[in-house]
């Protein structure tokens, strides 16, 4: 399965101030968004089950994936393209098992070493992160920058995504340094205008 | 499956005093726990997975059953013998098609109708609670009682596990309006020696 992860947006329903989540995203997937994460960690499986399925008729309109954080049985229930899984999720191999062959598996990596781990258990595709600086991705230390990144994608042949503080002015630096695409948050979710953020994102 | 839910243990490691829950649970086991719950809701998916791991070869050596409560991919990845949903929960037509005709599929109710409900969804066993006054069921609302117990085992034909304040003293009383076991939690968990209270509370 061949993915288009130019522009991966992660939800996160807190930072739309007070807007709908799922008008947010179907702006950012009309602005050009091709793949999506739904990570709401705090939501009960009912819940994560009522917004995947809202999300999966959403991706499907705008022909794009569907990726659940961490939640197996979430991704498959709604019939997602995949999961992204983080070091508190379970490891690619289990995940490999209970999904088949077919879905996409998806890694959070914070290091070269476990982004080569992981592309070896099967993974499809690994965010590397954070590259810049942001408040999201503070707990995961100090920003990797673009050397780091441009060594990872050496290291690795599976598609690496950028993630942390990536706008539109630091795309073309992240892309020319090896990575497939951008994963962000905050730069299209705070947007006013999220359909717009996407474009300016994307082109 | 025909399962022995006698004596259901549900799991919760802040009960325990500070000792090890595996080993709280596996003395449980050999006083005559039949059947176990995982239930850790705010532990990552890892820990689940580890925890559940764990508890799937301790119920194997005493040929108990393991629930695993309301994550379907846990249950799946350490093959566990089925899920317990609440109404948190994916509803049961969902959780069927993930897990397949074989695992057990519990659902916690506390209503009548809801009861006759998730019998027709396909549900194998059902705990009704509270039964009596308890700390952990105070968000339940007040008391089933014994009446209201015995009025929902006429209307359903699936086992039916009272839950809630049950002891050794008020066990015979919950059997006698038409339970096929008891539910507990702390009872066992917080007991001195918890082999000696699930014997006492067994017969």
């Amino acid at each position: 399965m061949a993915v288009d992860f130019s522009l991966y947006l992660i939800s996160d329903r807190r930072q739309t101030g007070g807007r709908d989540l799922l008008e947010v995203i179907e702006a950012a997937l009309s602005g050009g968004v091709q793949a999506v994460q739904l990570r709401e960690k705090d939501l009960s499986t009912r819940e994560l089950f009522t917004m995947g399925c809202a999300l999966r008729k959403l991706t499907q309109r705008y022909q794009a994936t569907l990726l659940i954080n961490d939640r197996i049985d979430i991704a498959l229930a709604v019939d997602a393209d995949g999961v992204h899984l983080t070091e508190q999720s379970l490891e690619v191999e289990v995940a490999r098992r209970l999904l088949g062959p077919d879905k996409l598996i998806g890694v959070s990596t914070h290091h070269v070493d476990r982004a080569v781990a992981v592309e070896q258990q099967g993974a499809d595709f690994i965010t590397f992160s954070p590259i810049y600086a942001t408040p999201s991705k503070a707990a995961y230390g100090a920003p990797q920058g673009l050397d780091k990144l441009r060594n990872l994608c050496r290291q690795v042949s599976l598609p690496v995504i950028a993630l942390g503080g990536i706008n539109a002015q630091r795309r073309q630096a992240v892309l020319a340094a090896g990575a497939s695409g951008c994963a962000v948050i905050s730069a299209i979710l705070t947007a006013n205008d999220p359909c717009q953020a996407a474009k300016t994102l994307r082109f």
